[in-house]
């Protein structure tokens, strides 16, 4: 089937599903996360052959070990979709009704996007969450897999697509493509996809978003600030912007710039210096930090840079609002900390930062889906529109207006003859 | 000033009108209205102007209709603002409040957007409307208006700037962009602008959004669809039917193809050419219909057709599923109707296509942000991210989380030393 014949039958499936009800699409998860439990070894035979391949071809050791597909990200991506089952069906949820005039009544229902397309490379465990993801919201998906995680692809796909179409989940609601050129066609293929999400390298998600005219959810980068103001508690300060730089340093919301008051840079940065070098966090700072610790100098292009790794840039700046000015000039848009006593600091740095996830006194790495509690991620977006920060559910859904009536005319109402009532009803 | 300092000044006078109260903004609102009704003389001169020199250059009837800028048109926008400043406030607004865990409130809170870029042609009311509601909402706004409402442009931007300014409003945040070369390096600005909002006509909009990386808010395309089902009241149908199509014409939820069941075309279609007739509309059928009913033979291209005009296309159906597959192969997503008694087929009608507003037994020309009782409008959208059907402030609006605490650490909960606790606040 070309790949054209294979989006126009998932447009046709997602009209159907977005018309199944909330049990039986439970069932169908139901269904899937038994069948990945009893294939679990042929799911492991096909992942090694990917493993082989790859180590042949030489794959990077970090690609190596997101490609790998053993018992444990089975049991996670199979926990995730028993957490799925478990949230409220999100179809046809009531958004707001309003009484026009009498008898004809406006109701804006949420409803699924229609048909999304998931370009991902070497993590096989994003075909699952994001498929069982699309399921429960209404969606059908058109999944393109990386060339390396191939047969592991292959494998999780069918199991998917056999459970979920015994279950009654309409036949062609999930398709998988596998070369490399069918990426080029699926970005020109605006007719049939309402939604692209990119999941990779930084790299590979702006360009996903420069060659093609589909709205994609993606984020393309997170450079993290936190602000340590005049009035920091210090000890609290050394903890969040350890905890944000180091607890997991390969992330996107893993803290990349500090930036500190100069009244209380002194008795801060030694401190603090202390604590992050005691995790293997090398150092780079402004001038006016240098004077204060042994460190390398930061140069402009720091401040750019989303380095992914144990490396920390610092600038002492004169006041809160340099604060705010530097974050809003280098940041992303992504997730942003003051650590200050002064109440009135923190709001004002909460609402001037324009970031996504705005932070006081805590660590920028609880920008996340799971521990915001909603169940699933879909990714975190630093685009303005439609869904910003973490991602649920909810970011595969929009709405619709239904209008009920009995013959009501726009005539009447033009002329005078009636006029609206505009109750709020819900 | 060039464009490219222009968008950096609007994008950083956007961060401080995120931080600016609604009191302060309702008196601005206050502001213009007063001196765009003191300055009526001024702004009917140089709308003379414009409609002189368009004249002049043999501008075509319809947009010399929308050119010219007369006092019931500057009515009709200062009413406008006035029903902006009676909305409540909408920057601010909690959305959802969660505790993760005890002394740690996530918070979720609208606000703007940014900066916003309005691409639009002749009308400069458009100019008025959409700087209001961005103004509103608390988005900075770039004008791009059509060469042959320049001076009127120019004297109501000149109006609102100065009037917005002195109210508090901070200066920058409004500018307006008058040359042709300008809209070219608008579309480039992905860097500065956050929104597109073109308005004007179909092929208009279709150029900016395929042109451009900022995701636009605009519709393409209003084909909207009647379908007539076989237990239809018969007047009723005629009625509906009539002011989707005559109530005006030219508008983009006026009805442009109209589906009747199979079992009910020859006792309703005859009533109906006589209704349609009356007001002169010239109906054009496929061939079953030019069997009942003396009429043109219509095509298959008049199904993609958004007419317009007084013109209607009929196709007679076999069932409710053909009527649903023939709105989601040909309709635009934007309004689509059943006229039907019976319940069921209406409930799978308004399930089953996929369109931004669906009615039953209502007249299509409903679908729109005044009528739906939204205050003003930005547009009706047609995309299926972010905003759909009629688009009301909301749609200028996004949301950021907040986080606050005191100290709290990722690594305490991934080493499971504390839990999350997740209860919903609001």
């Amino acid at each position: 089937m070309d790949i054209i014949q294979a989006a126009k039958q998932a447009r046709a499936a997602a009209i159907q599903l977005a018309a199944i009800d909330g049990a039986t699409k439970n069932q169908a998860l139901q269904a899937i996360s038994e069948a990945l439990l009893e294939n679990v070894e042929r799911i492991k035979a096909a992942n090694a052959i990917d493993l082989k391949n790859s180590e042949e071809q030489g794959l990077e050791a970090p690609l190596m070990k997101r490609l790998k597909f053993a018992e444990e990200k089975l049991q996670d991506v199979v926990d995730g979709i028993k957490s799925l089952i478990g949230l409220e069906e999100p179809v046809g949820k009531v958004q707001m009704q309003t009484e026009l005039d009498e008898g004809l009544i406006l109701t804006r229902i949420a409803c699924p996007i229609g048909v999304i397309g998931v370009i991902f490379e070497s993590r096989p465990d994003a075909l699952v969450q994001i498929s069982t993801l699309g399921l429960k919201s209404g969606n059908a998906v058109l999944l393109k897999g990386g060339s390396e995680a191939k047969e592991t692809n292959r494998i999780l796909f069918e199991i998917i697509r056999e459970a979920s179409v015994k279950a009654g989940i309409p036949e062609g609601w999930i398709v998988l493509l596998e070369s490399r050129e069918d990426v080029n066609q699926i970005l020109g293929m605006d007719q049939y996809i309402d939604l692209l999400i990119p999941r990779g390298s930084n790299a590979f998600v702006s360009y996903i978003m420069k060659n093609t005219n589909i709205p994609v959810m993606g984020h393309a980068d997170g450079i993290c600030h936190v602000y340590v103001d005049k009035t920091a508690d210090i000890e609290l300060a050394v903890e969040v912007v350890t905890d944000s730089k180091t607890q997991s340093v390969a992330v996107c919301n893993a803290l990349e710039t500090l930036l500190v008051h100069k009244d209380i840079a002194s008795a801060f940065l030694p401190k603090l210096k202390k604590s992050l070098e005691a995790k293997g966090v090398a150092i780079r700072g402004c001038e006016r930090t240098q004077k204060l610790i042994e460190v390398q100098a930061a140069t402009e292009e720091d401040w750019k840079t989303e380095y992914l790794d144990y490396i920390l840039s610092i600038k002492i700046v004169d006041d809160l609002e340099e604060a705010i000015n530097h974050i809003n000039t280098y940041g992303s848009g992504h997730t942003d900390c003051i650590v200050t006593d002064n109440q009135e600091s923190a709001e004002k740095f909460m609402m001037l930062v324009d970031s996504g996830n705005v932070f006081h006194n805590v660590s920028t790495r609880f920008s996340d889906g799971f521990r915001y509690g909603f169940g699933a991620e879909v990714g975190i977006s630093t685009s303005k529109l439609h869904a910003r920060g973490p991602v649920g559910l909810e970011g595969l859904l929009i709405y619709k207006y239904r209008l009920c009536g009995h013959g009501q005319v726009v005539n009447d109402y033009a002329t005078r003859k009636k006029s609206f009532t505009h109750k709020r009803l819900i």
